[in-house]
């Protein structure tokens, strides 16, 4: 069933407000049997280690192997995958990933340092993570191209240990991931997934090394449990479903505006698209169009049922209240389909990625445009940044006294310390006052 | 009771790692009690707004406005308590300032861009965020130095309106807070607190603004909702009890020390003070200055009490060895009370924040060293780093492909969309191939 209609709305009717929050909002309510479940595996596997991993594993994957051991995927089958998929697949792959290296080295943060009068140095030292661990979703949807997105930025960081998992339900290993854990450099790959999977990573077993960060996109369970594990490690963010906010000046094909809004909509029913114009006359071409190519869709299901429930055609007076409908929504994909994009951008605030002009369209920035394809969803743009580099470094404050600046300092902190009650601090920066204060 | 008999560990004994693993250990484990209360207030906030934030904030602190324009600070009464404050005080506030600003602004990133041989463009757009939230706790614990470590780097990011939140228990308003809020360049101020002040920050009320992020330090209840709320919001870590690491090579005054070590325990009975050492004769004599000095203290029964269950006098073969111990800790504050702390800090991998050189105390740190002091606790400098000016920062990717670009690598993106069975995406990219490939 493929019969789509679609919400139109008109940012100048007076309940416009109302009715843009009503189709944002977006239930993500805990689901307590989950959460029991997830508790479960996570105790298991914490307390009982490699053991409790073997058997999550026989019983959600359907894979029985002797230990973990055997779980693990040698260097040898990444590379002999590399070489076995089709020619034109791993020309694609290196490609991508070496435009997504290349983009992302320019995100290495360095440390710095500098010398003030009295001989204090005061600056941050960059260093990166020490290991860094990889969820790929395994079975149906299997992406290479999340293997690229997350592990290169984690290699460009210089972790010196990237530990990927991917479950093979019923033993289905995908030759396209393996191959792209060994394009990005990839150290370790064990093929486990779920919640037994993030537990492991965090807390480590005799077999899997307990890693600093966990990132990766994953399910109901593997989000749940990389929310739980969060301060025994560190996690990337966990995503909503996904979205694309087009804003068009009504002068593209509108094909190819409905061809990029299937292309978020097919991910899932829950994906959101989003079409913004001046052109009320542009708003029914391009529903014409979805209409038309709907059904040559192979994932027209899914695409109907993402764009009845929760796409919305939308109209405004002119690109500046285009853009600040976007501001409102702060989109984890933005297309700007105008004729002069550069201009319009300065009026963005928040989105997670901002593709310029007609032909940029979003699908090339999901493979290989070189950017990170990990994006905050459901509006987190107002706060949050695409994965990238600085994901996989942190920084250590580096504070270096002279004995002139710590008895000069030390003034001015005994004075502060003392304001707050907290006279061990006090004391702490008076022994260095040079006059023997105290 | 101000007895102390403070652990003892080599790292040289066969059970050091365990011994290690057992001193570190902290119980954050969730109280069903706490999250309820806290789920109530949240909900009470977000749906019934100012009222909600009128009852609880009679209810918690005692004080009953008409309305939550009443619990607002006027610019005014800030500047007035900053005229009030003692001289040297406001001094030492404005010095302190002065030096966080001045090393927030290197931490400023901005915006890049780079364009391809067939003039595709790449970059990142680096953007404040519009609105942050600064919990500050009230009470007995009023703390301005970190109204001026929160709100600073907020507002040398660009931040356009800082919203602080302060409860005043009984009526009682700290002077030396207000003072600092109008020397960091706090916007706006509001007298509540608990659950419900962020609630009120993280889902906006008629009167107060919701934020895009929410930091600052708080009780249980104000972590607790701070994570709650966390997707709605950004926030900030929520952190473990305080710590300090000292490395000393036995050269300096043992008194200095023990002071530094106090300076750490008198923050709370959880706070943990460590003290790493290839001398036990010199471990033997900070233990001495830590019972001389003990009884002099104001707040010696919450340092006897930290020091006792949580501190630890550590042995080590040489300044190495005890590098990697500190490694193995990721310590909040760490001390490199030696002769040469340069060439340690090389071998440093993990910590918030390095004081380096004997008159480095970590106090000056905490106040006016110009370093934030907000830092990871609990070994999460593993992956986390200071609170900074990139917290209040966010990144949009920016993708514009020239027609050249597209039709390339639209060929790229086809064949791996297709390898990952999502034919929109192919499509869509296709549509931009020049050659009218679809």
């Amino acid at each position: 069933m493929t019969d789509v209609s679609i919400t139109r709305l008109s940012a100048s009717t007076a309940d416009f407000d109302v009715a843009l929050s009503k189709l944002l909002a977006w239930d993500d309510s805990v689901d307590h049997q989950v959460n029991e479940s997830v508790r479960h595996i996570l105790h298991q596997v914490r307390t009982r280690g490699d053991e409790a991993v073997l058997e999550f594993t026989a019983k959600f994957d359907q894979v029985n192997a002797g230990s973990v051991s055997g779980l693990e995927v040698s260097r040898e089958r990444l590379q002999q995958a590399l070489e076995t998929i089709p020619a034109e697949q791993k020309a694609a792959l290196e490609t991508a990933a070496k435009r997504v290296r290349d983009y992302h080295q320019r995100q290495l943060q360095s440390s710095w340092q500098y010398e003030e009068a009295d001989g204090t140095v005061l600056g941050q030292k960059v260093t990166p993570l020490d290991r860094a661990g990889l969820y790929v979703p395994g079975g149906k949807a299997a992406y290479p191209s999340s293997v690229l997105m997350n592990a290169i930025p984690a290699k460009v960081a210089g972790v010196a240990e990237v530990i990927m998992v991917v479950p093979t339900p019923g033993g289905v290993v995908n030759d396209m991931v393996l191959a792209a854990a060994a394009i990005a450099g990839v150290d370790r790959v064990f093929t486990i997934g779920g919640a037994q999977a993030v537990a492991a990573l965090a807390y480590g077993t005799d077999t899997i090394p307990s890693v600093d960060k966990i990132v990766g996109p994953g399910n109901i369970y593997v989000a749940t449990a990389k929310r739980e594990v969060f301060g025994v490690v560190g996690i990337d963010m966990i995503a909503g479903p996904s979205e694309i906010l087009v804003i068009c000046d009504g002068e593209t094909d509108p094909d190819w505006i409905a061809m990029d809004l299937f292309s978020q909509a097919e991910h899932d029913e829950q994906a959101q698209s989003i079409l913004v114009s001046p052109s009320a006359d542009y708003l029914d071409q391009v529903e014409a169009s979805i209409r038309r190519l709907l059904p040559t869709m192979e994932r027209a299901d899914i695409i109907a049922a993402s764009l009845n429930s929760r796409a919305a055609l939308i109209e405004v007076a002119d690109l500046s209240e285009a853009a600040k409908v976007s501001n409102r929504i702060a989109p984890e994909h933005l297309e700007l389909s105008v004729a002069d994009p550069e201009s319009l951008v300065a009026e963005i605030r928040h989105a997670g990625a901002i593709f310029l002009g007609r032909y940029t369209a979003e699908a090339l920035g999901d493979y290989c445009a070189g950017p990170n394809h990990v994006l905050p969803t459901s509006g987190t743009a107002r706060f949050s940044s695409p994965l990238g580099v600085y994901d996989f470094q942190k920084r250590s404050s580096i504070i270096g006294f002279s004995a002139k600046g710590a008895s000069d300092m030390g003034k001015v902190a005994s004075v502060l310390a003392r304001g707050e009650g907290l006279t061990a601090h006090a004391r702490s920066a008076e022994y260095r006052i040079e006059d023997g204060a105290e």
